[in-house]
């Protein structure tokens, strides 16, 4: 396996704002033989998430920041193709925190085993993954809608938020999302069956809101931050619950973060925000994904991927997220499978 | 009793910003005759709240606006001297929602009888008034304090932080006020038992945190908004808690309310910030004052009000509040008594 070449992505510096041309070295090297109790995967599809940005900066927050000189903290998806590890055989399927790169050693109780005859590889990095769950657990538990209340979503057709209107769809809610342009909103409403959208791009939100909104918001579930937020917490309703997941409007910021100008909308509605994370839930992964498993062969739940070619495409495609030029689940295949 | 002369204020035109000298018309005209089921009152002392400056703004909120021409709301405590109702005589001591004036004729269903042997007049208005439910409820159901978590409440020595910091203490935690000025600093840790203070004029408020919550912060009860709020965001512990009770640094802005920059603190730490309202709690009044004068009579909770003389004292003693000149729960004194 000596003659194994893996490309990947390391972090070079840290970045004020955008990331850019600096921020990241590309390096080719040889692929180690995996040690003792070690896997060797060979990446197939590596995801890009929002929370990406934020593990760039220094500082306390709900994981460590990845290091200088480290390969790019990463979700993906691949194939063990040699294995020190009782549990993993060269063929499995796995998914793992694996880094921008194409080929990953890792420790095998980091690793997780999924069926590619169910779903295919990417979709574990969106719907039946770490997205999926976010939606599912931040949602469902802190959300709480209930049948015939409004939920409202932001970044709605992104990974996270499709399946958060969808799932609110299934609990029998009112579901208005938040995106950006006439070709997401529409597959909003034809294709997961939102009952509304506000298109941010070319409308008025707060107008949009108050439009689509009639009955006010019961449930906000914000992955954007920003204006946004802002117009939402103007419409909510008495006990309204917001779901902070993120505020990826403000990741780039060189400035501090725009604050909620209209927080006290919480006292006048006696309403709560909260944040989530998702790992807080991981051991009710399993229990979820069957859940999810079973919407999604009833044609209640509809996966979206956008899968960009080539892994030296890694730090255009990442900024596609802030841009709101991805549409569904942002995966990069970095390796033919 | 038509040789009786009424004072009162009324809302002659909606302030922007800090009230003025034309936001209030003072009026002097004779009192009238109780009708049918109403009562005459002999205010003795008007409560004098933040919560004022948001009813003299026009929009939704909890409660509707004070309307043009109308007597300034306001919670206040007097004397039955006439009634046509068969709940109220004479002598009997009551509060309500009064007004801002020397006497008020009321519906009997809106006034609420008082034992000044138990307690005098004013703290009726204060720690066994809506001041003392606003922090009992909104500590203990929103906040949650646990035993040996750090407390930390802001405005802490008006009416409701006074309050809320002692019944923090009752619950065995760690206690930390923020206040303005060393005689309010000196008061809390002495008086009132506060474990810590954080003087906001004459310290930096990050550092004045950092000393005195070596633990981090598990609940917030939030009077004041602002950069204090920021502050306290930079330090709380995983699933902390903050409890919106008011924003009194952003009342009489002219420019958009400041939001807290520092709220994605809330998705780091899965953390919840809630806003409350006294009124909800309002069916539990009773049992929540019986405990409450339960701990005045054992010690442990004590009351401070601040008296301010003269009805015509009340657009400055008013502005008291915001400039942070009160010290305790600030009441007018509006007739002898």
């Amino acid at each position: 396996m000596s003659e194994l070449l893996n490309k990947q992505y390391r972090l070079a510096k840290r970045p004020v704002g955008e990331p850019g041309d600096d921020t990241w070295e590309f390096c080719e090297k040889p692929v180690a033989q995996p040690g003792a109790d070690e896997v060797l995967v060979k990446i197939q599809y590596v995801s890009l998430d929002p929370a990406m940005r934020g593990w760039l900066n220094e500082g306390k927050s709900y994981i460590a920041p990845v290091q200088i000189g480290d390969v790019m903290r990463a979700g993906a998806v691949g194939e063990v193709i040699a294995s020190n590890h009782d549990g993993f055989s060269p063929g499995d399927m796995v998914v793992g925190t694996l880094g921008v790169q194409q080929y990953a050693i890792c420790n095998g109780k980091e690793l997780h085993k999924v069926d590619t005859r169910i779903a295919p590889a990417p979709r574990y990095l969106g719907v039946l993954g770490m997205p999926g769950m976010t939606a599912y657990f931040g949602l469902l538990d802190t959300g709480k809608p209930q049948e015939g209340e409004t939920v409202v979503v932001s970044g709605a057709a992104g990974a996270v938020g499709g399946v958060v209107g969808q799932i609110a769809k299934i609990k029998g809610c009112r579901v208005v999302g938040i995106a950006g342009g006439a070709e997401k909103c529409r597959y909003l409403i034809e294709e997961l069956g939102f009952d509304g959208v506000v298109d941010y791009k070319n409308e008025d939100v707060m107008a949009g809101l108050k439009r689509e909104c009639p009955n006010g918001v019961d449930v906000f579930f914000d992955n954007v931050g920003g204006d946004i937020l802002d117009a939402v917490l103007a419409r909510i309703n008495l006990h309204a619950r917001i779901v902070i997941c993120g505020a990826i409007s403000q990741y780039n910021n060189t400035k501090p973060v725009k604050g909620p100008s209209n927080y006290l909308s919480l006292l006048v509605n006696r309403a709560r925000m909260e944040g989530i994370v998702v790992f807080d839930n991981s051991k009710h992964y399993g229990k979820a994904a069957m859940e999810m498993a079973g919407w999604m062969a009833a044609g209640k739940l509809k996966a979206k991927e956008h899968v960009v070619e080539g892994i030296e495409n890694f730090p255009n495609t990442l900024m596609m997220l802030f841009s709101g030029d991805n549409f569904g689940k942002l995966v990069l295949k970095v390796t033919d499978n």
